[in-house]
C-alpha cells in the first residue's frame, strides 16, 4: 500500500532513534529534571529568541490541552474556538471533562476570526453567563491551513484589549512555520501568545509536545497542574532526548519543509488531473474532493483517511509524513492516472 | 412602576403564605422526608397518573438541571440542545463545570428539531468524538414557544432510535400546559421523557423543581447524587409544603392559565397598536420589538427587561406573572399610547 | 413526642414569617440584586464592624463550602481539615466532586490543631503531592465545641505563616458566639479568617447562608462562581428579607443564647441524673452516653438522633432549638427520671 | 555514582530498543488499533489464561489510575484505601480531580485489611455520607511487599461480599509475582480483582501499562473513557511492541526476578552489615534506616532517594532495576564498609 495515511504512522524519525540508542546506558533522574531535559529546553529557548518562558514536555496532544487550558480557566470562564477546533469535536469532551465551557464561532478557513472574538465577548455581559477568557487557535489548522503574522497580530490586539488568553495548537506548528505561505517566526508565535506548544509526534518524535508558558501570571505551580492531569511521565527524559534531537541541527524545520514540498508537489499534480480540492493546501494535508468510483479504486491501493462524505462526491485526506518520499507521491498519482485512464 | 419585569419578583402566592402559617408550629424531620413531601409526591403522582416514578425536590433550576444532567452522563457522553437553550447560555458553565459537553444545533422557534439530533447523532462515530447521550428540550421554551404533541412524540421517538434519553427543563411547565396551543397532558410529559421537572418559582412558590425521575434506569442513588451536588436542603420540607398547595385545588394550572390569558390579551393589543413581536406569544412572555424611543419613554414607566438590541429596534420582554392584573395590563398599554398619541 | 431532633425542624423564627407577611406584596428585582438584600449586608458589615468585606447569600451549607472552598482553590491544592469535618464526613464527596483533595488531621474534642496543621504543610514539599491551600474549621464543631480567641488566633497564626487560608463553617456560628465559654467576636472572626459563612437554617431562618469574603484576593467574580455552582436563587431576595430580620433587634444572638441557655440546663440536670456525656457541652449540642435500656424507654417518647453505637452503651444527641421551651427540656428529664425509678 | 536511585531512570531494556529498530520502517494505524498492539494482548491474555478480558494500552501509572477509577464511579461513590496508598500520596490530587473522594484506612505493611474495609462500608449508612465502590490495592506495595494469595482472596470476598470492586494497581507487579514470598499468578490477579494494570516503565519499557478489564460491566465505551481522559496515544502502537517484547521469552517474569533477587543479596549483606530495615525486604525496594553520619557518607557515592527523616535516623532507599549488576551491589556495599571502618 501506498502509504499518505497521516504523519504519525511510524515509530520515528532516524535521528531519534540514533538518540535512544546513544543514551540507552545513561542514567536520568525522573520527571523531566534530568540534564538532557534542561538542554532541550536551552535549545527550544534559543530557537524563540527567548530565555524568559517556562517549557514543560507532556506526551499527548490532548493531554496538552487540557493541562494548558486548566492553568488558564476557572469553571465559570470559557473558551472562544470555531467549530472545527481540534478541541471542540475530536478531544471527547477532554476540556469539558475538565470543567471549561467552549464558546464556537464558525471557522474561516480553518481560523478564527477575530471580529467574532469580540462578538461573541460583548454577548456575555454578566454572571449569568460565562466569561470569556481564552481564544483557543491551531497552526496549522485542522485544514491544513495557517496564520499569517497579520492574522495573528489581529487576533493578539483583541486578546490583548478584551483581557483574554491567546493559546496556540501548534501539534503541527513544524509544517506552519515552514509552508511556503508562511511569514511567522517561533520568536512571533512567542510574542504574540500566552500559551502555545510545539508539536512532536507529528514531525517524527515518538511522542511529545513542548508546552510554552509565555505569560508570566500563568507559570506557577505548572508542574502540580501537570502531575494532578496524570500527564507527568516518570521517564521524563524520553522528552528530552526527542526534542533535543528535533531542534539539534535544524531538524524541527527541515522535516516540516519537506513535508509541505511534498505536499505541494502532490497538489500541483492532482489539480493537473482535474482534481478538485476542498480547500487550499497551505501545509502537509490535501484534501481531494472525488467522485465515488476513484474513491472505491484507490482505497484498496492508497492509504488515506476519509474527511466528508458529501453524499455525490467525497472528500478524502492525503498527508505527507517525515518518512514519505517522491517516490510515494508518484506512484499515487500513477494509481489516481489508471482509474481516469481505464 | 408597572411590573411586567418576570415572573419571579414577589415572594409567593397567597396560598403558599398561608401555608406557612398553617404548618409553623410543627415539627418535620429533615432532608425531605417528612409526610407533607410524601404526601405533596403523592398529588404529583395522581397528577401524571403515574404512581411508578420517582420524584425528588430541590431548590433552583441550574441545581436541577445539574443533578438531573450527571445523573444521565458520563463524562465522555454529550448533551444535545439548541443554542437558545438555558444550559448553554444563561448557567455560567454549570453544566460545563459538571464535566459535560453540550452538541449545539441551532433553535427553531426555540425549540430542537429532531432531524438535526438524528444528524449530530450520525457524525459522532467513534472515541474520538463525545457520544451523545441525552437531548435537552425546556417547555414552554426561552421564547416562551411551546412543543405540541406531535413535536414531543417526534423527538421521543428519534430519543429511542437512537438509545439518547430525554429531558424536559420545565421551569415554565405549567404555562406550557396551560398554552391555548397545547395538546399535551402532564401525563404525556412522564410518558414522552426519561425525566423532567415541574418549575415551582415562576407560578407561584419562593422556590422549589420537582424533579420527576420517569425511567427505571436512572433512579438509584438519586439522593446520593443531589447531596453531592450539593442540593440536599436542610429544611426539606419547606418544599413538601410548597409543592403540596401547588398541587392543591389546581393552583399549578390556575396560576399557568392566569398568566397565559393576560398575557394573550396584552399581545393582541399590543398588536393593535402596531407593535411587532419577535415571536409569537404562545405563552406568559411575549417580545415586542421596538423604537429606541419607545424603549426610552416606557423604561421609566414599566419595569421589564431588554432582551436584545438590534441596532435600529430593541427586542424587550414583558411577563405576566402569579399576581399580574388585568389593571397591570391596561396601565402598561396606555403608557404605549400616550406615547404614540404624543 | 418532645421534640430534642435537632435545630431545623421547624419552618421558621416567628419573626421571619412576619416578614415575609410583610413583604409579600412587594416586587423585587432578582438574583440577591434588591433593596432588601443589600440592607441585609448592611446590617451584617455592621455587626462585622466592617466594611470592605463582601457578602454573598446561598441556599444551604453543603452548597456554601463547595462555591467558599472552590473559590480559593486549583486542583492541585487541597484543604486540611479535621476527621470529623462536616465536609469530610457529612457532604457525600461534594468537595471532591468539585476537584478537590482533603487532608485529614485527627480531631482534637472537634477541632484542628495548629501544631498539626503545620505538620501536614511540611510533608508536602514537591509536585508529586498535593499543595495545602485553605484550612477548614467550623465554629460551633461537630461536637458542639468552640474555638476561643486564643486558638483562632493560633490558627490564623500558622496559617498566614504558611500561606494559607483560614476558611470557617459557620453552620452554628449563632450558639458558638453566645456560648458561655466564648470570647470571640463577630468582628473577629472577620479579623481572623480569610473567609466564612453565618448559618441561617439552624437559628430559625427557613434557609440561607450568608457567605462573608474576607481576604481581597478572593472577591473578584465571586457571583460568577456562584452561578456556576447552581448557588444563585432566583428569588434571591428571599435571602435578604431573612437575613435583615435575623440582624435586627439582636435576634441572631438571642436565638443562639437561649439555645445554649436550655442546653446548659438540661446539661446539669442531666448530670445530676447521673448521665455521662461524650464530650462538655459548650453550645445547644449534648451528647448523652446512655445504657440501651433507656435509649429504648425513651426513644419512643423523645426526638432525637443517635450518634454513635458504642456496642455497650449509645451516644445520643440532644438539641435545642429557636423554638425548644423549658417546658419541653423538663418533659424529657421527666422521662428519664421515670425510667430511673421504674 | 553507584546507581540505585529507582526502576526507571535507563530509557530502556535491550530488547525494547531492539523492536524498536526492528519495526522503525513499518506503518501503523494509530490510536492502538494496529497489528502488533493487537499481538500484544493476545500474548497478555495468553499469560492471564483468560481470552474474555479487555486490555488497554495507557501511558503513565497516574493517568491508568485516573482512567480505572473513573471508569468504576459516579461522583457520589468513593474509593477505599490505606494511607500510604499511591493515589492518597504520590499523585497530587488526581484522582479526586476527577470528583472521587478517598476513604482512607491505615496500611497494614503497606496493604489494606479487609477488616478494615467492612468498617469503613458500614459506617457509610446513608445519603448524607458517600457511597464507598472500590476498593484500592497495589501489588506490589510502596514499601516492596506482597500480597500472598489468602489476602488477596480476603479482600476479595470482602469486596464481593460489600458490592465493591477490587482493583490492583500494578506499577510493579512484575517483582510483586516474582517475589520469593509470592504465591500468586497472573491468573489469580484476574481472578481475584475486577480491574488491575500491569506497569511497564518500571521494568524495562520506555513507558506504557496495560490495563486489564476483567468485570464484564466495566467494559463498555472504555476507549471513550481514555480519549476523554486525554490518555489515548496517537502512536499506540509503540505501547504494543513494547508489551509484545515484554511478554515475548518470559522477559515480564525474568526482570522481575532478577530485580528481586539483587534485592535480597543486598538486604542480607546489609542486615549482616548491622543495618537495620524499615521493613522486610519482599522485592526489590529495600528500606535502610541509617544514621545521618552514614547518610552524608554514601550521598555522594550511592544514588537513591530519601524515604522519611525520623529525626535521629534516616530511612533510605535503595532500588534495583532491570540493568543493575552484581558489579553495583558490591560497589555500594563496599561503600557502606568503608565508612564503618573508618
Amino acid at each position: 500500500m501506498i502509504n499518505l495515511l497521516n504523519d504519525y504512522n511510524k515509530i520515528a524519525h532516524k535521528n531519534i532513534i540514533d538518540a535512544l540508542i546513544k543514551y540507552q546506558d545513561q542514567p536520568f533522574v525522573g520527571y523531566g529534571k534530568d540534564d538532557i531535559s534542561a538542554n532541550a529546553v536551552k535549545l527550544i529557548k534559543k530557537e524563540l529568541n527567548n530565555d524568559s518562558v517556562d517549557i514543560h514536555f507532556i506526551v499527548g496532544g490532548t493531554l496538552t490541552n487540557k493541562v494548558a487550558l486548566s492553568s488558564m480557566l476557572k469553571n465559570y470562564e470559557a473558551i472562544i474556538c470555531c467549530d472545527s477546533a481540534h478541541i471542540n469535536v475530536h478531544e471527547t469532551g477532554a476540556i469539558e471533562a475538565n470543567g471549561h465551557k467552549l464558546l464556537i464561532t464558525p471557522n474561516k478557513n480553518g481560523k478564527v476570526d477575530p471580529v467574532e472574538v469580540k462578538k461573541i465577548y460583548l454577548k456575555h455581559v454578566d454572571e449569568h453567563m460565562v466569561k470569556p477568557k481564552v481564544v483557543y487557535i491551531s497552526n496549522s489548522t485542522e485544514f491544513g491551513t495557517i496564520y499569517n503574522k497579520e492574522e495573528l497580530i489581529a487576533l493578539s490586539n483583541v486578546c490583548k484589549e478584551l483581557g483574554l488568553y491567546l493559546y496556540l495548537d501548534g501539534a503541527r506548528l513544524s509544517t506552519a512555520l515552514t509552508s511556503k505561505y508562511n511569514d511567522l517566526t517561533m520568536e512571533d508565535i512567542c510574542k504574540y501568545t500566552d500559551m502555545f506548544y510545539i508539536g512532536g509526534a507529528k514531525i517524527g518524535l515518538m511522542f511529545g509536545e513542548a508546552l510554552v508558558v509565555v505569560n508570566d501570571s500563568l507559570k506557577q505551580d505548572f508542574r502540580y497542574l501537570i502531575k494532578n492531569q496524570g500527564a507527568m511521565l516518570s521517564k521524563g527524559f524520553l522528552c528530552g532526548i526527542q526534542f533535543e534531537t528535533l531542534f539539534t541541527n535544524n531538524l524541527f524545520y527541515e522535516i516540516g519543509k519537506k513535508e509541505n514540498e511534498l505536499a505541494y508537489i502532490l497538489t500541483n499534480e492532482l489539480i493537473k488531473l482535474g482534481i478538485k480540492l476542498y480547500c487550499e493546501t497551505e501545509t502537509n494535508q490535501i484534501f481531494p474532493v472525488i467522485s465515488k468510483q476513484l474513491y472505491e479504486y484507490i482505497k484498496t491501493k492508497i492509504l488515506f483517511e476519509v474527511w466528508e462524505d458529501l453524499v455525490d462526491e467525497i472528500v478524502i485526506r492525503f498527508v505527507t509524513g517525515f518518512d514519505t518520499t517522491m517516490e510515494d507521491i508518484n506512484k499515487a498519482l500513477q494509481v489516481i492516472k489508471e482509474f481516469q485512464n481505464a
